[in-house]
């Protein structure tokens, strides 16, 4: 590792996997003057990224040769074990591992099963768009980021520091630090189980002998909530697939919700007396209002004049995990590092 | 009405209700030269609208005095029996009553009720956003905007020339001609329904231990999936309830689809069998493809390289209302009038 003042720093970054999300990041990494080597299933990429500055190699353990500080795995969830296979013979113990992934037990899983749990880091950052591909990356993607960053009981410090480098330092972007199971329960609630969800709109609309009219009338609202379904629809899938427990308990949740609004309507409707139908309209007026403090939370956000303090974290080295966990569950947001034991982060107002 | 080459024209207009969608037509129709004068419930609006060209009435019964040529009401909808009833003792036959509902057959049966069927046309334009009230409203608010004009056996055409002058030439937007159950139902898929979706999204985030980090986490998926949940959730539920009967189908189609999808992901976790296994990742598979054409569709019709052929109908006097749902009926939208009996329309490409 490089020591500049204690601190390691991600001077060499490898990149597996230069689609959207790994082509985003590598541009994004040369940009900041990082050293970028990188490679791809199939090469089609490469006359682009070389000219972006990006170093292409022809094999995925050339990358291991090439002696990265960091190896960020960017390819799709299903090619991970693969990937991680023949990385295994060749990765040195210099370099630290970590990944993109939008699920992170699983990938964390087969890390441990390639034998390089050691030196591996999870990470996910949140961005993306509905399109694939490096023709649709742009270093813009990362733009205000937020990454989680997922330890547990084994991993390193000075391998999570490298990391936080790349992220805050190399990529401009915040971090928080969690354990995998709650990365996973709180990613299925705002993004695997709504993919679902935008599916499923889309396959009503699909199935509605009217479809033509509905689609000619259809505006924000149907737009904004299917963008997603227009995705590429084995990512999708391969993404709920590997989150399924917490997609599907979250599906059932929301099944009951919008029966429960069919029911509540209905008996309004259909109300033998005012008194019962009183009592519907009082439950249907709830469900409008249970999410009010989200709303106004959002109005905030929104309003322009959000303007976040800044905090100085002391990090207890014998018990980092504890501590930076405890700073994200207060809503606080790591934007920098500030020697061995200290970061500086951002406090955005909690629900 | 004021007579131009045997076309009808909207030469004053009134506008009952100056919030978002109310405000943005009467400034989108000042812009086009044409006289609007307006009432709102609370005259806080007043000062403003005035400065952008509107005149503004004390009571909605002098909307009528004023004798426009069209009537809009732009009022939420639980207060259109209220403005019908204020209206009906003093609007001349010679105004042709519309609206902006989001829903038609509910407000036909107030108009009746009201006594003023025999001037009336129903409209719907598909346009909005989140915020509310005369200070969120804009002109550009109805940019390439298409509007829904909904006609029973009884409707006249003159008036129906009469609304579609004021849309396409005033507004500068498209229209298609649907009678009431059809749009109702196209309305409830598009629109009504997905503001439940959406409001059980923000709902079951809030009821989440960890509501903090899964906000923190949410990125472009969230934001779009749940844009709509910021809405005055009085306006959502007014519009919900106006079309109880469709949204509750549809919920429950919704809610069955979820259910089904959170069975398969468990039935392909635990199967017994690789046989039983693929099975259900075949059938989730099958839930993902469902909307392939749609997708395509939607790709085509973001490529930027879309464009839309142009169709002149030949309306015959006698059958016009079927005419023009067959044309709607066939992917094609009103932009122009040509004569009496004349259209010219876009042909937009149909699922």
């Amino acid at each position: 590792m490089n020591e500049n003042g204690g601190l390691p720093q991600a001077a060499t970054i490898a990149i597996a996997g230069l689609g959207l999300i790994g082509g985003s990041l590598a541009r994004r990494l040369v940009a900041d003057g990082r050293r970028v080597v990188a490679w791809n299933h199939r090469p089609h990429p490469y006359e682009q990224a070389r000219a972006a500055g990006i170093e292409c190699m022809d094999r995925i353990e050339d990358l291991a040769l090439a002696k990265p500080d960091v190896l960020v795995l960017c390819t799709p969830l299903k090619a991970m074990p693969q990937a991680l296979a023949s990385l295994a013979p060749v990765l040195g113990p210099h370099t630290t591992l970590t990944d993109v992934g939008s699920v992170k037990g699983q990938v964390r899983d087969e890390v441990k099963a390639a034998g390089l749990a050691d030196r591996y880091v999870g990470a996910h950052p949140m961005a993306g768009s509905e399109f694939s591909g490096y023709g649709a990356s742009s270093p813009d993607l990362y733009d205000d980021a937020l990454w989680a960053v997922t330890v547990d009981g084994h991993t390193d410090y000075d391998r999570f520091l490298i990391v936080a480098d790349m992220i805050c330092n190399g990529v401009g972007n915040r971090i928080i630090v969690l354990d995998d199971d709650t990365h996973d329960r709180a990613a299925a609630m705002i993004s695997h189980m709504p993919h679902v969800v935008a599916t499923a709109l889309a396959n009503e609309l699909t199935a509605m002998p009217e479809r033509n009219i509905a689609q000619a009338l259809a505006a924000g609202c149907w737009r904004d909530m299917t963008r997603v379904a227009l995705t590429d629809p084995d990512r999708t899938r391969a993404m709920v697939e590997e989150d399924a427990a917490n997609v599907a308990e979250l599906l059932r949740h929301m099944s009951r919700r919008l029966a429960g609004m069919a029911d509540l309507l209905e008996s309004e409707a259909t109300a033998a007396s005012d008194a019962t139908a009183e009592s519907s309209r009082e439950s249907i007026r709830g469900f409008f209002s249970v999410a009010q403090p989200y709303r106004e939370f959002k109005a905030w956000q929104r309003s322009g004049d959000v303007d976040y303090d800044e905090v100085s974290l002391s990090i207890d080295a014998g018990n980092w995990r504890a501590d930076l966990l405890e700073s994200a569950k207060r809503g606080e947001h790591i934007i920098r590092l500030a020697g061995r034991h200290g970061f500086v982060a951002q406090v955005r107002t909690a629900l």
